[in-house]
């Protein structure tokens, strides 16, 4: 089955040489893009689709959230208005809910929010385990986000849990932990921050994870300055996701490498922190994603449309570079953004996850912040919405 | 026709007896609220509607829009995010569009974004006039206003069009042009802003349009510290909208007034302003209204959660104190916040105005931003979405 979705005024490719193309034509063969150009040159098709003008982008690539818990935290949120500090400490309170839920109370919750974020647009998404923090509810977790989403990534060291000494749960999560969860996820990842991992103890749970063959992400650089931004680039993670403190050196050390530096602005509002310097990143060479963090705590939003809307009208970013750095950025930081299959981008080849727009162009993300402009979306080459 | 509305997991009433109720239910008489209370205690009716545990609040006010217009300002909004700063030189832009559109493309484009602000859950709205800038276009526009909004407001006096020395202009304004228009609209309203019109001319705009029975409204204080905010409580306008540079008198002013301090955050937001000082004024006893000022060049957006969310998120609001600010605070900026069919709370004898949320409370508008939260919308007692 071919499908041409013609009449897309305005078509982002993220593919270098195509560019954006106006008044376009994009050919589905499957699961994958076959074709991409201007409309009038578009090859014949068994389907047609006439989007009457709408703007295309490729599917939003949220590569960072935790979506597998149990419960609510908006007294807790509500409580961080009114002027309490963020301290991560409330992760506790979502492990507890997290490990009292069924098999299906969490599978539901998984299930509503993948389906919120697909009706926003969102084509392609990581979770982490990271609220259960014991062996058997870490793989529990990691068998029900990988039946859910694209890419799950074992989060045991999100923090050291009650009745535990540090360096004690440290060692159960590079080795029996580790051992037991792996099998089930592509990536590990640790939360190297003040009051969670140091920097030696985050080094030897990303060390063991990487002998498993897993690919590495760090939480660094979150709720101030440290070390978690320079231990990603030694390992290669493949992203340092938060950089919302960086030193100039910090800054240096991601631009010379192929470290992504994912940025969660719905999180630093949410928290009353900082946004991160996105502007001084790019100026510098690095790349940048933008993601969601969608969990109960720090940012329960999986609105990549208001990501993309706060780093254009409050990071300093173009339109152009926050969408890309939400979905090409995002592939990327999943090593997701080459080859057959590739997602991010749409060119031929690349797989058909395409998100519509009820606008004529994607600044239109920016310049209309808060309303819903997602008109249809494609992910593997099927309307899901 | 009498419907109970029931299973509401939190209802925020707005009235200062009934408060915030849990496990509630309303009672709808036509398109009045005819009883409010728990569930429990509900009387009986001859429809029953299930919320399954949402939240409801009265329908948002949007007090402050400029929905007769035409064209797009994409590529000036593209252009100040590169760091072009705002100067309100581009409403010229809007003028010339939407004096060479047919009554049919105006009407459209009323109708379009009047559907899609209540398919958000705003039930009430007042749009201006100001982008015809003759007597005949903005008659025009108030008449085509006036078939789609709740309240119209002549702004003949947006800015001094091409061509016009800036005193012949403010008599054609409160002379001939108010003649003409204001058997069609409830309100006048000034851009008193360098650049615009300064205080003595707004003061005889506005002193023309009292002789003539309209309620005032200013635009103030949004670019720069200026004469607005003072002229407005002098004058007894029901609103002073912008407020985004406001002295520690232009607070004390407003406190001690029955002028709303509407506030924009969208517009300071896409123009680049710092945000205005909601906290000062509430925390000074002023009343205080949020509003979208939805138009196509410094904030083009009819999102009421996206303002209520920021204003929680970087206005330090609490979430109660926007919702209000964003129902309530707009209704009194209309003055139809008293008596019989008043809107922004939801009492007996009020209009049967509802906003439900797909959560259990009001706090996710600022715990969730950026998704869309609206369930369904009941306006004048009907459900419309």
């Amino acid at each position: 089955m071919i499908t041409v979705i013609t009449g897309i005024g305005e078509l982002t490719t993220n593919d270098e040489e195509l560019g954006q193309i106006s008044d376009a034509a994009v050919v589905i063969d499957g699961d994958r893009i076959a074709w991409v150009g201007p409309a009038v040159r578009a090859p014949a098709a068994d389907a047609r689709v006439d989007l009457d003008g709408r703007a295309v982008l490729p599917g939003w690539v949220d590569s960072h959230t935790h979506l597998v818990f149990a419960g609510d935290r908006t007294e807790e949120f509500a409580t961080r208005m009114a002027g309490k500090p963020y301290t991560a400490g409330g992760i506790a309170v979502t492990v507890a809910a997290t490990r009292a839920a069924t098999d299906a109370e969490l599978s539901d919750v998984l299930r509503r929010h993948v389906a919120e974020a697909i009706s926003q647009g969102t084509t392609y998404l990581e979770t982490k385990t990271g609220y259960g923090l014991t062996v058997a509810d870490e793989l529990r977790s990691a068998r029900l986000a990988a039946a859910h989403v694209d890419e799950v990534t074992f989060l045991g060291a999100h923090l050291v849990p009650p009745g535990w000494a540090a360096d004690d749960y440290v060692d159960l999560v590079r080795g029996e932990m580790l051992d037991t969860v792996a099998p089930h996820v592509g990536w590990a990842d640790v939360f190297c921050e003040t009051g969670a991992f140091d920097e030696d103890q985050s080094r030897a749970i990303l060390t063991a994870a990487r002998r498993r063959g897993l690919g590495l992400r760090v939480h660094g650089n979150q709720l101030g300055f440290g070390p978690g931004v320079r231990l990603a680039v030694e390992l290669g993670a493949a992203s340092v996701d938060h950089c919302t403190y960086l030193t100039p050196s910090d800054v240096d050390a991601l631009a010379g490498s192929a470290t992504v530096a994912t940025l969660l602005p719905a999180c630093d509002l949410s928290t009353r922190q900082p946004l991160p310097p996105a502007r001084t990143l790019l100026d510098a060479g690095a790349t940048v994603a933008l993601a969601s963090n969608c969990n109960p705590g720090s940012s329960y939003t999986t609105s990549m449309a208001y990501c993309v809307a706060t780093a254009v009208l409050q990071m300093q970013l173009t339109v152009a570079e926050a969408v890309r750095a939400a979905t090409l950025g995002g592939a990327r930081a999943l090593r997701r953004d080459t080859g057959a299959g590739a997602i991010g981008l749409l060119r031929p080849g690349s797989r058909a996850d395409l998100h519509v727009l009820d606008a004529p162009s994607a600044t239109h993300l920016a310049y209309r912040p808060g309303v819903p402009l997602t008109h249809s979306v494609w992910q593997h080459g099927i309307r899901v919405r």
